[in-house]
């Protein structure tokens, strides 16, 4: 597999294209499990350079990176490269946004937590300078 | 890859051999969030042939099938073959055991639901006889 340009997704289906004004470019979306469910899992895909706005979830996040390179910055802290078999834990209510490097798709799988705390709260797009400082 | 032998995991790290009394034979587990989170999501690799004893969850499971080839079943119910990209919604305490086939390794990803609710309950082995009817 070419990291740099995963044709599909990793494993799990790619999904339809998000029409999602907190996305700044394409992205995927396929629900392994259902939204309303106990425990929603998502797997997400990125096209190059694709990142979503700054964002926080009641319950939090975890992200367990699959394909390609990309990158998840919470507010107030550097941000980190994300490549395949890296995990990310998102805190409750913690301010953060994450998406693809600009030469790679980026694929994750996304595990809601804590669901009945309720929806994401989306904020403001990254920064083009903060994202284009990224290496 | 080869599915039928995976010499590692699949994306994730294999982690430590298991020394269970609850699985028939080897298998591997690297937690990927601590298991005391509130969303503990471990990647398990079972040896060909391998399979857990039948359990329940107080909160439910979900598998996320990353490479092999492997089996579920619920209690009452035919036996599902698993390959990469399968999810099991495993309800709340809901009797079922997983397990690699007879000629493959099989990984996936284990999402705990509601740990809060407390740990597994572990049951008696699948029955030799059961298993190997299985193809």
């Amino acid at each position: 597999m070419n990291q740099t340009d995963l044709g599909d997704s990793v494993i799990f289906p790619l999904g339809e294209q998000l029409g999602s004004e907190h996305f700044s470019g394409a992205a995927w979306l396929e629900m392994l499990t259902p939204a309303d469910s106990a425990c929603p899992i998502g797997n997400v895909t990125f096209a190059p350079g694709c990142r979503n706005n700054w964002h926080s979830h009641p319950g939090g996040q975890v992200l367990l990176v699959t394909g390609g390179r990309g990158w998840y910055q919470q507010w107030g802290q550097p941000a980190r490269e994300l490549r395949p078999g890296d995990v990310v834990e998102i805190p409750p209510d913690a301010k953060h946004w994450h998406g693809a490097a600009r030469d790679s798709r980026f694929s994750h799988l996304a595990v809601m937590v804590d669901p009945a705390k309720g929806p994401a709260a989306w904020l403001e797009p990254v920064a083009d300078a903060d994202y284009d400082s990224l290496k």
